[in-house]
């Protein structure tokens, strides 16, 4: 290891390849919250690859500026949730029954084996570009704190107030675990109350008072009976939900409950916006108390953008919706278009036996790295 | 003021009449738990009456020992529920729109006025066998802790333990609030909770998982369709019920519940025993996970038994059915039919205007001091 090499930390060096990359930002352990560490290691690395870098908090921007006409940003997040006891750390590979050759501890799905696939490609690119064989389109890596967290603390809806321009692209690729294959889009989702009234009174003398909780029989009755819509999105089918998610009603032991809320969270097509979905949920509920608690819009996949189809049919793979809201919709509130793509089969993803198939680690980085490295137009694309 | 009388305490001067005595004992602040210095008071003017006196904990019990055929107990709780902030001590005597005169303030209807009405009787009857003329029956006089917590520190409960010889008796009588009309036995309780299952899974994937709360539409389905019965008991007819009290269900906002639990409480009838409650509510909710939770057998009226049939026909009112679980029920347990009968109306028990019709205590008084002083039978009676 040279002593240049050294100053940049442990990520920069030049013969890491992506699964070795994966461990070791893996066992810098990050929890949301703590990512300091590694966003200072991750700073370092591309500084010393030559990258245009920007720190906000533990968010580290890092960006190529070759006034290309095309800017592409790939974006993931640093913290992971928290270590199970006794920690899992250091990462091991090991065959896996079903998935083969895996990585296997906290963070390897979710989201740092996308980290490390960045990490290479800043490389390269750094790379490339002092070579003199700079690449077609600009390219913005975002790696960003505070993802599995309360949306207020986001880093990347940070960046966004702070910098929007920094998140500015044709494109975004948001590399969090979708088993290599492009999801487009994401629902959006919404929470509602539905409240139920009654009138308190001792349970030995109901008749005086009114039971909330057996009103609350007609709120499930609809949910029970609900059959949730597919909606086709720009020819991907996404599938709704609506579910109740909490209840809760009781005063004590020996008292007809007067009130009961049941938390109902629906899941809607990114073809629909929050006012129109909220229409919707109290159509469902019509005749009954509804207060809406929290909202947040879906993606349109955004395919028929050129870069965006350039990519899918790079990938060589079929695109999928994407049910679960994800970072993606910050960029489509900016107006980038993006999709998810990364390495790891999201069902891992926060569990005791979190893992990530190699093979998938060298085929997210092999895929990105010919668009992105390669001059001439994508198979199959028509640009 | 005598200097004996000094000694004996604030209650037991020969000239306090039964709402003066309210108004003492009320004033005497003994939330449950904090019955010391009633209890001390109460014991202090038993002993100075001349009466054979027990104290165990707070609990106090002053008894005529004449080898009469028959006892009769009278019984009350000294405590009661935590004052209103501010405190709404010391009582006030004042005319209120619907009810007259009346006593307002913490205790008044639950049970300080029927505690009064004890201690009147008790230095009756202690005057009585002091001048030879000795009622015909013997009385027990409990006056006992925390009635308004939860029943394993209940101090007739503990009584009934540590001294059930203490609590023997051919009839009791709880000086409960009554409206001053007597109730007779009460309905036993029961709780159960009724529980769905399901499978977690994230909102956004809700295929994946099985939601529980949906599940319980069915339970609640029941609950509402359900008509309570009302059955006949010795001539008093109890309503029953079977109330949700509670429920809960919901692991965080984004995840599909894998269990909800309703709590429900059956009042019921007290011809039925806790074995025959139980299978009725299994009845109700077959096919579903039903957990018994806790139970408490209801009390027949035994408004057959001579010494109660004689104290009814003394009321000159109709008996009525006591809905509410109380203490008679020990008393039941221990083989001593009671009923409830005391002054005020229980409608205002717990509340910030808890008060007390200045004519209820005067009545409940004369009712029971011409019952247990005279030597005659009861006008009606058929002993």
């Amino acid at each position: 290891m040279t002593a240049a090499a050294l100053s940049a930390g442990p990520l920069a060096e030049a013969d890491l390849d992506v699964v070795e990359l994966t461990r070791r930002v893996c066992d810098l352990e990050s929890v949301s919250g703590d990512e300091a560490a590694l966003a200072d290691a991750i700073e370092a690395a591309v500084r010393s690859w030559g990258l245009d870098v920007m720190r906000d908090g533990d968010a580290v921007v890092a960006r190529t500026v070759l006034d290309r006409p095309e800017r592409v940003v790939l974006a993931g997040h640093l913290d992971t949730v928290p270590l199970a006891d006794p920690p899992n750390l250091p990462v091991r590979r090991e065959e896996h029954p079903q998935d083969g050759d895996v990585l296997v501890g906290r963070g390897t799905c979710d989201m740092k084996g996308g980290v490390a696939v960045q990490l290479v490609l800043a490389r390269e690119l750094g790379q490339a570009v002092a070579a003199g064989r700079g690449p077609s389109r600009d390219v913005t890596f975002v790696f960003y704190d505070n993802e599995e967290v309360e949306a207020a603390r986001n880093g990347l809806g940070r960046l966004a107030r702070n910098h929007p321009d920094l998140l500015r692209g044709d494109f975004a690729i948001l590399l969090e675990p979708s088993s290599a294959v492009v999801e487009g889009g994401c629902n959006g989702t919404l929470r509602v109350e539905v409240v139920t009234s009654g009138r308190a009174a001792h349970s030995a003398r109901a008749w005086r008072g009114h039971n909330a909780i057996h009103d609350a029989a007609e709120v499930l009755d609809r949910l029970r009976d609900h059959v949730p819509r597919e909606v086709e999105v720009e020819g991907l089918v996404f599938r709704e939900g609506l579910n109740a998610v909490k209840v809760e009603g009781g005063i004590a032991g020996n008292v007809i409950p007067d009130r009961c809320v049941v938390t109902v969270n629906y899941r809607f097509a990114p073809s629909a916006d929050v006012a129109a979905a909220e229409a919707y949920v109290r159509e469902v509920f019509a005749g009954l108390e509804v207060h809406l608690t929290d909202a947040a819009a879906g993606a349109l996949p955004g395919l028929d953008r050129p870069a965006a189809a350039d990519f899918v049919a790079r990938t060589g793979t079929e695109p999928l919706p994407k049910y679960g809201w994800t970072d993606v919709a910050r960029f489509s509130e900016l107006g980038v278009p993006a999709v998810n793509y990364g390495p790891g089969d999201n069902a891992t993803a926060h569990a005791d036996d979190e893992r990530c198939r190699v093979e998938e680690l060298h085929r997210c980085l092999a895929v990105l790295s010919e668009w992105l490295l390669a001059d001439g137009p994508a198979r199959g694309g028509d640009r």
